[in-house]
């Protein structure tokens, strides 16, 4: 079966996001002043190829402990839908 | 009232991601395999201040056309929820 997975990988919490930062400046240069926090990251779509919805999961989490995030800085979390 | 919002920007499915290729190949060299196309984009987390969500929804949807995703290159999707 085809799943697809959804990742955002997000800096933690305690880290902070310049690039983040620089946004909301532009947003607010932009006059569009409602705007508070901004943090930026990353989205990952995968396509993947599973016996069933745990070992896609199982995939997708694999991936994106050895691959995808940096859990250093780095959180991540996803969801799955068939194809 | 405060909303998050969740913003992803993607490339637009025409556009070759040549990002997501060598992630795709990463994944492969380690031995992930069954993984298919990767599509790589960014994920946004906005706090925004408004009177209702449809003003929250404006607000988010006029930062993305105006600074936040490239429309040549890319789309945009988002969800709203309550801080």
């Amino acid at each position: 079966m085809k799943y697809i997975a959804e990742i955002n990988i997000m800096p933690q919490k305690e880290i902070l996001d310049p690039q983040g930062k620089a946004v909301k400046l532009g947003l607010h240069n932009l006059h569009i002043d409602s705007v508070g926090d901004v943090r930026i990251g990353k989205h990952i779509r995968l396509e993947v190829e599973a016996e069933s919805e745990d070992a896609a999961k199982t995939t997708v989490d694999t991936a994106c402990r050895q691959l995808l995030a940096n859990l250093i800085m780095e959180e991540y979390s996803f969801t799955l839908h068939e194809a």
